[in-house]
């Protein structure tokens, strides 16, 4: 299927031109954007969740939130105090820039700090589609197996942050955190990790204080 | 992006072509095949080697492991005492009936009974590329939440058995099993299902004679 490369590419190329223009939008307004990815379930939605919870006193949220059907994460995002937009995206196995530009112009992006992106759960593809993000988290998650980095290598590969979440699940299934370590460092070496449980709330601290760190340089940055 | 549509259609009538193909080297060899499909880390590999573990004695078993990159899954099942291949997809969010085409061409189907193909993990992608395999079986887990029925419908509606995996941990995390069965009974009214843990056995034989029944229909329609 050589043909179709030539395509794929003008689209990546389009897609790239226009994530280019969100980042400016953010960066003109002073947001901070992070996207979120991850494997269905392994607990985007809780993180963002708790991250509202948190920091709505001292920062102003506001979340996008991608899935093939149904609001219930925007719905659930909203709930917990951040302007929220829902992208269905049918069957599109990711987000891409343009379904985030036309989130975006729902926002008023000059009441946002932080915009938190929570794209489609897929280990594979959200990896290949920039969005204008200024960092990209992947969330993963105990139960789904110490093997993931060595799988899904293009994902761990592309971030800037690696939370492994249900670390509380730890006593109950196979995990062998060295092992898990070791792939991710092959990939990414010294990847800043935060192993946490949004159950138990257990190692939540450093990652917030992640994102307010972050959230100060950027406005650094842009000011 | 219109213009794409009909390329998409273009490559996917020939993928059914290709599907259809697999399909017939199966029945002619007396071969069922299985797609299994899952979020990553429901178990699928896990569930494979209990499958070969049990039903090796009555069963001839082959597996074709979908990954995008290692050889970690088809060497489960080599050691759990299968024929395996392996294939890597690179990038590539799913197999597909040209990949699985070349992975039957190094089996010798006239030995085998039972084809599982474990599919790349992901809930959106592998469902809409036929393969040639008889049926498709989803195995869904318990910590990925009771949500993911109404998140990914496409996957939910187009299989014939559901496995709903590690069930022990259902003490541990929140997953309301009312909830979940009845976005499942929306998307696919009367779907056989088998919650089942993987790791204490517990639920395994109704799966497992499931798997023969099927088995022993197929030897019927293709003798």
């Amino acid at each position: 299927m050589k043909e179709r490369i030539p395509i794929v590419e003008k689209i990546l190329s389009a897609n790239d031109h226009i994530a280019a223009q969100n980042k400016s939008a953010l960066d003109s307004a002073g947001v901070l954007g992070l996207n979120f990815m991850a494997s269905p379930g392994a607990g985007k939605t809780s993180l963002i969740e708790h991250t509202i919870k948190k920091l709505k006193d001292r920062l102003k949220l506001a979340v996008v939130d991608g899935d093939v059907a149904t609001s219930i994460d925007a719905d659930r995002a909203a709930a917990a105090g951040a302007q929220s937009v829902q992208i269905n995206t049918g069957g599109e196995c990711h987000l891409d820039a343009i379904m985030l530009q036309g989130a975006l112009s729902e926002l008023h992006l000059e009441e946002i700090d932080l915009l938190i992106v929570e794209n489609v759960g897929n280990l594979i593809c959200p990896a290949s589609f920039k969005l204008g993000t200024h960092k990209s988290v992947l969330i993963a998650s105990v139960p789904e197996g110490d093997d993931k980095p060595y799988k899904y290598p293009g994902m761990y590969r592309g971030v800037e942050a690696l939370v492994i979440n249900k670390i509380d699940l730890l006593p109950y299934v196979e995990f062998d955190m060295e092992y898990f370590r070791q792939g991710v460092e092959i990939l990414n070496p010294g990847l800043v990790t935060f192993p946490l449980s949004c159950r138990t709330d257990e190692g939540l601290d450093a990652y917030l204080a992640w994102v307010e760190t972050e959230m100060e340089a950027h406005r650094r940055v842009v000011q």
